[in-house]
């Protein structure tokens, strides 16, 4: 069920077999397999997934290839719910492990907050990471085109950008380098460092030998109408024309909740097992935060594979389940 | 496009990237990935995919619980085709490696049938399994009632179980331990051997210890009425009423066209790393025929995982392919 401030207290005593957290295609698939696994859990998740600010899916077995983010996410949400999983929406700000089980502290709402506490056995990690945007002096301008022709992955779009003229907008020399698998898709690659960072002569080399143009000055916005990005206008008054952009300036990862437990890290993914398993045995990490591809289908099966581990796990030590009622409602008249 | 007996000899020169063989959701996944990795792709497909059985697949995040398997196909090989795949209804007969190029024999139609030679660089093994069924002296019997409520996967489908008196079908002593991952759904379980084999002292013990029944007579037949088994007849005129049933009788592996290759397995599988390359090199192995859980999710993340290993590999070798001409009809005006 839908938990809010107002109902929260029916699940004060309650022991949840598994809490998640993020309600993005990672968790809801999880929720749906261990609500079908007859094991209780709860959803909590900040809103806005990475996904929700993809305008098509391009490349999702069984959606139209223009299914924006936001209608996978809400169908997952509705399929998780009607399996009576519990979903709330809150920010989780620290997990605390206390004799097995884990003590789960959020903070509902942003004005006025409420804070509450719940407990699991199970911890999944799924709050994903999200992209960082170029710095422009009008934010809005970025989000007008961000998601939309103003990419933030290659795997996903690279398709998209075959044979433009596209913008690279990098945050560091390091992550420029995605020009180059870019290349396979067009040979009109401008680069934009923003005025933000030195590029090395190696790379200057490389770059040139390529065909690909550098740009080292500040932007001032994106142009364009209708969230479709034509091109670039720099603060010297210089315009470039493009037909789309790759922002390529790494991520945040939603993780801090994590902080006091030690697992085991590369760079900010979590390292996990084939079934999605960190080094602690309760906690397994799914979707853009462990290590392993970004993609949305890649995400939602990391969801069945962790849920159905921690089934094998749980099942082992209770045998069965299928007279108990320590599961809210998902009883089934013969 | 679409390939049949009249327009083959269009291909006959042409080296595909990839050739997959099976076009269920593994396969049509990799597909989508590939051809919008611009490599060029065909599908070769002998049809009735497991999923196409599926009634109802539960499980799918994005698609409602009610979702027929063959729906989701529909959808994904339309998809595949809507990015320029190649898709050919047949049956692959033979694989045979020439210098780094396999060629693929295949067999068109079933009456009076037609052969035909495909060569590709990398081969993709997604041709699955598919489930033993009991054998009766009316095959239809059981055709009625398979994949509606006479079930072939716990995982999918324990959930649509619980509570309900289940009778599991099984093929061998082993394949009846089946009632015990099955006893945290229900409790009600009858166990039938159909008369085909022995059950030893120790296994009829531990199923006593949890209350199931077992019935090792004859089978004459499932009984119920638009595809819903309510229960089985046995020879001797007994019937034992159910509410479901869950065949566990193992599986066929679609992998014949294999046997000149050396490759890794455990039983049937193929083993795979975890980019889905089997033990060659330009041999990946996704879905049910590898090592691993056997869901349409994962079938379908699997296809990605290995489409987008496969554009690595290439891309490193010919660098781009943005001016390149040798797939079909991908370009796209700036």
């Amino acid at each position: 069920m839908k938990l809010s401030k107002q109902n929260l207290a029916q699940r004060a005593d309650h022991i949840y077999d598994v809490l998640i957290v993020g309600g993005g295609p990672a968790g809801l698939s999880a929720g749906i397999y261990l609500q079908r696994y007859l094991l209780s859990t709860l959803i909590i998740d900040k809103g806005k997934a990475r996904s929700f600010w993809m305008q098509e899916l391009h490349n999702y077995l069984g959606l139209p290839s223009d299914t924006p983010g936001r209608d996978l996410l809400k169908q997952g949400k509705d399929h998780y719910l009607s399996v009576d999983g519990d979903y709330l929406n809150a920010y989780v700000e620290s997990v605390v492990e206390e004799e097995n089980i884990f003590v789960v502290k959020v903070r509902i709402g942003r004005n006025k907050p409420t804070y509450a506490t719940f407990r699991t056995r199970y911890l999944i990690a799924a709050s994903g990471i999200i992209d960082n945007l170029p710095t422009l002096d009008n934010m809005q301008n970025v989000f007008d085109y961000a998601g939309h022709n103003l990419h933030v992955c290659l795997i996903c779009d690279g398709y998209e950008m075959r044979g433009q003229r596209v913008g690279v907008f990098g945050g560091s020399e390091n992550s420029l380098e995605v020009a180059f698998p870019l290349g396979w898709f067009t040979p009109h690659i401008t680069l934009f460092t923003n005025g933000a960072f030195e590029v090395g002569a190696e790379l200057h080399h490389r770059l040139n030998t390529e065909g690909y143009t550098l740009v080292e000055k500040p932007i001032k916005q994106f142009i364009g109408e209708n969230h479709q990005m034509t091109g670039v206008e720099l603060k010297n008054g210089e315009v470039v024309e493009l037909d789309a952009g790759l922002i390529s300036m790494g991520s945040k990862y939603h993780a801090d909740y994590l902080k006091g437990i030690e697992l085991d890290y590369q760079g900010g993914n979590l390292i996990t097992d084939k079934m999605n398993r960190t080094s602690h045995p309760r906690i397994f990490a799914i979707g853009d935060l462990k290590v392993g591809m970004n993609q949305v289908i890649v995400a939602a099966a990391d969801g069945a594979l962790a849920a159905t581990q921690i089934w094998r796990d749980i099942r082992r030590v209770e045998g069965r389940r299928s007279n108990s009622s320590n599961i809210f409602s998902t009883e089934k008249v013969a």
